[in-house]
């Protein structure tokens, strides 16, 4: 007896990573894939992988995280946003879904990945954006991290930004683009690029803020970046100024 | 005996109210002025009055409430934000505080008020915005709504925009600017006048939002205004778009 063909359903999910032990399901602790498990096992009755483009660590927030998972329901893919977000809570929405070759998977397929950090940069937190921006109270210089920011860009062994490595892991990486713009009180740092190690892009940032401050010259990130020694590099910035904007494939 | 002569300072607040019961202090509930009142009482050890420019809706944000309060107090005006943050929730920061004449009150000064809604226009909620944006899914026509809110500039009679007015309350406001504008995904009223009635905001975006829908022309904002009627115009849009943006002396 042969079911249905199951069928391969790509969505974009936004989260608000405060409540969350990061993407990738763990016994005991609630995470963001874990939800969307939930929410698609009560939605067709049937216990369902959902695979994501990467991890995103604890705190860490997604405007287009990308997944896919397989299924034999008839809903049609229009459908799963509305279907999914009436079991989701508020901090997990999916924004659109589509049919996909059954080939298809979200981490494996993935090109290119843009991650943006935010640093507010004034005197006093921030109410309303305090689950999304990392404050800085020190006037940090955008032009100087602009320039320490370039010497990022490019394929790179990229050791000195990364964390908790296992020994052989390949750690070489394309970054596209590493830009650093101020629009009003905050700082925003984009990097897109073919992967990022973990931590990584916290790492780059909290290195770049060293050069902001004035304590470092500019030239000194490819040094450290050169040096692929992590003890030389600045200290990880928090999770919640990191968000996985867009995934590409 | 007499102590040394009072202190009159002034404070920018920003909050995020959706877990306050408005502004002024009610009995029992939470509100952002009770926070404010508690934080200088710990700081001071004496109860002590704060004076919004006006109250704000459960539910309704700000980023720039003024307030002031007087105080024996020898606490320099800039040690202020980081006294009071130290004992505010997070949802709730000063941003600055200044020493201003004895006389300055933040209500009974206040010159001119911009509140700014923000609607989310698409299919899906956000996550990351849940809790300052008013979700529509039906696509809205900025250029009308920018039409009809034109028809209220101006000194007019807005009653039939306020809610639960008392009979001999003066209803005549003027409002100096009613933009309306899209960017990305979300469409954002800001309306600038020198006050406004209770709702008044809530129910004007709700009036224009059934001029964005195409279910009324733009001139038809004109006629509720001047037939000054309550029940004639748009329902209150939710308090959670709603932010008192400026307040200006």
């Amino acid at each position: 007896m042969k079911g249905p063909r199951p069928r391969n359903v790509r969505i974009i999910v936004e989260y608000d990573g405060t409540a969350y032990f990061g993407w990738q399901v763990q016994a005991g602790r609630k995470t963001v894939q874990g939800e969307i498990e939930r929410a698609v096992e009560e939605i067709t009755g049937r216990r369902t992988t959902i695979f994501g483009s990467g991890r995103t660590d604890a705190g860490v927030h997604a405007a287009g995280q990308v997944a896919n998972f397989k299924t034999a329901s008839r809903i049609p893919a229009r459908k799963w946003p509305l279907a999914l977000n009436a079991h989701l809570p508020e901090d997990i929405t999916v924004v659109s879904a589509e049919d996909v070759a059954p080939e298809f998977h979200a981490q494996f397929n993935a090109k290119e990945k843009t991650y943006r950090y935010t640093i507010l940069n004034r005197d006093t937190p921030s109410a309303l954006r305090r689950a999304r921006v990392h404050l800085i109270r020190v006037p940090l210089d955008v032009e100087r991290m602009r320039e320490g920011a370039s010497h990022l860009v490019g394929t790179h062994d990229f050791r000195a930004f990364g964390s908790e490595m296992a020994k052989k892991e390949k750690t070489v990486r394309t970054i596209r683009a590493a830009t650093v713009a101020r629009d009003g009180d905050e700082i925003r740092f984009d990097f897109t690029g073919d992967g990022f190690l973990y931590n990584q892009v916290r790492a780059m940032v909290g290195t770049l803020i060293e050069v902001g401050l004035g304590k470092r010259p500019a030239a000194w990130v490819r040094g450290v970046l050169a040096g692929g020694d992590r003890t030389k590099a600045g200290a990880n910035v928090p999770a919640k100024g990191l968000c996985l904007v867009e995934v590409r494939y």
